[in-house]
């Protein structure tokens, strides 16, 4: 009865924000409230907010209705899983939201950074707390690309009290099929999101996002690319959670229209097979490759079905494939083993 | 012209053996007659004859022939890929000879012993021999259980002069469904030929491939098991190539009774289905845990088809699959997670 008409606002603003979401946020609504003007906070409600956006958006198009799971982490936070499986249009779409804490050692606090920064802790455990939403889309029709995000924000306290913090994330896509329209439209749409912050991060991140999608043993990309970073510090928390937040609100401008664009494409069982093939691929980049799945797996206590839910519906490896010269196939083989500059 | 009859004898046993492999051997049939005697020849002459001798078995069974592929290690030996994709009876079987050779890093040799022994080389590298025969076959009916086997054979010289060799290897099922009488079949095919040779070798290498084939982040085993080991080098030589013999020697045995005997069975879509869930933990199996998988795809300039051969044409990743309870689905998951004894 004794806060301010302006905390009244924000604090409707909170509650009503969570009305749209998918779920309740993961942390109780009375402590976001609370810590309203909190990085954390923030980060959640955007996280939250992500995920609604991208589930609706996909629900819209495909007919279907994600299915919705909340689930709890024994050593501390939860998350929301939203999935839809064998809708009209997508074969499998999860997007996930979680939100952790809890004691890491040195050597998984070390390992969670990939610039390997060392961390102090008291007997050696760091307070933690991780939050993120990720999202792999699947769609039915091969002339729909897949696509991929994740924006993630982590926060570590060290001995002394002081806090470490830094985010993540990126978006990528991975066509079957090599369309310059769609891909020139998903990368000058993150270009434009990453220009209002810094005029280097474009150039930086898209070289990053394709080092890092890169499947070594098969000596090519996983997709065209988009925008990927890491242990982004600098030069503040308010302003790096801007630039967050401005790549996760591309996310439906990104996509949604090139799914509409292809929703009535016809295609052939072999535009099907070579879209299982690639399937089987991206199985093989996600399993061998991504450190979110290789820490997930290895970390007791995660849960499986959400990170596990990034693989296709259905895969297929075909010994010795290879497409015929100047085939479609063929193209954007060409393109994922040198990839290419698409915006300048 | 001078050489003895006995030796011509056994010079034309080589030659004659030759015929009936898929192709002929890695290694110069010249440079095989010359060291008859010694166990790397007998290892190479051995895994062609159980390459040949398997896919045979399997080609009359399916009525498909195998699609032969010779290949090149451009640091030292090759191979001889088998594979049979899309058959009446196999949706994917392949059967790989490799015989290579070169040097290794200690780092690299160490690794390659699930001891991890110190080896020690001149600046460092020392001079290896490697060879093995390993198959991986999918059936398309989910009645026919996947079988894999592999049995490999190395030699390292150290700095001394001195030679250490082992052998490993073994032969494990996938069923999709639980047939106790399949299961037993096997098991005991296998015991029956570690008992040739040891007493106590079935017991420990049954148990050693549970502990090997084991899904950690699923808590449950890749299958039902069969028999696996490694480091194998005592008491001689001749010795562990005669247990090695028996094992390769019951490939046929233990896996062709199993087709002919679902070779007719029925099936549902269902059925298919959950096979093609199982497969996808065959997937997760072989990418993220399996140790030659690994090694392979870190190794430079060794051959990608190959090693992921071992992987079924399809595969199904659904989200939170659970079969429902008393179902036969939940009857096998029980026993993957919870390995039993199949023979006493």
């Amino acid at each position: 009865t004794s806060v301010s008409v302006g905390d009244d606002e924000e604090e409707d603003d909170i509650l009503q924000k969570c009305k749209g979401f998918m779920s309740m946020p993961v942390t109780d609504v009375k402590l976001l409230r609370q810590k309203k003007g909190e990085t954390s906070t923030r980060m959640e409600m955007l996280i939250m907010e992500t995920q609604a956006a991208f589930c609706r958006a996909l629900e819209e198009v495909d007919g279907g209705k994600f299915k919705v799971d909340r689930w709890e982490r024994d050593e501390g936070g939860g998350g929301v899983s939203c999935v839809l499986q064998d809708g009209e249009v997508f074969e499998k779409a999860g997007v996930n939201v979680s939100v952790v804490f809890g004691h890491l050692t040195e050597e998984a606090a070390k390992q969670m950074r990939s610039r390997g920064k060392t961390l102090k802790g008291v007997d050696g455990k760091l307070p933690f707390r991780a939050m993120g939403v990720s999202s792999v889309i699947h769609p039915k029709n091969p002339h729909i690309p897949t696509v991929h995000f994740n924006y993630r924000y982590f926060e570590i306290e060290e001995a002394d009290g002081s806090k470490q913090w830094w985010f993540g994330g990126g978006t990528d896509l991975t066509p079957v099929y090599i369309d310059q329209a769609d891909i020139v439209h998903f990368h000058s749409t993150l270009k434009e999101a990453c220009d209002k912050h810094h005029p280097k991060f474009y150039a930086k991140f898209k070289k990053w996002c394709d080092e890092y999608f890169f499947i070594r043993h098969r000596g090519e990309s996983r997709g065209i690319g988009g925008i990927f970073f890491d242990d982004l510090d600098s030069p503040s928390q308010k302003e790096v959670f801007a630039f967050v937040k401005s790549c996760a609100e591309t996310v439906v401008p990104c996509y949604l229209p090139i799914v509409r664009k292809h929703l009535n494409d016809t295609f052939t069982s072999q535009e099907k097979d070579w879209q299982q093939v690639r399937r089987g691929r991206y199985v093989e980049f996600n399993l061998v490759y991504d450190r979110g799945v290789k820490f997930g797996l290895a970390t007791p206590g995660s849960r499986i079905e959400s990170i596990l839910m990034s693989l296709p519906l259905t895969a297929r490896w075909e010994y010795m494939h290879e497409p015929p010269k100047g085939s479609r196939e063929a193209q954007i083989l060409e393109v994922l083993r040198n990839p290419k500059q698409w915006v300048s």
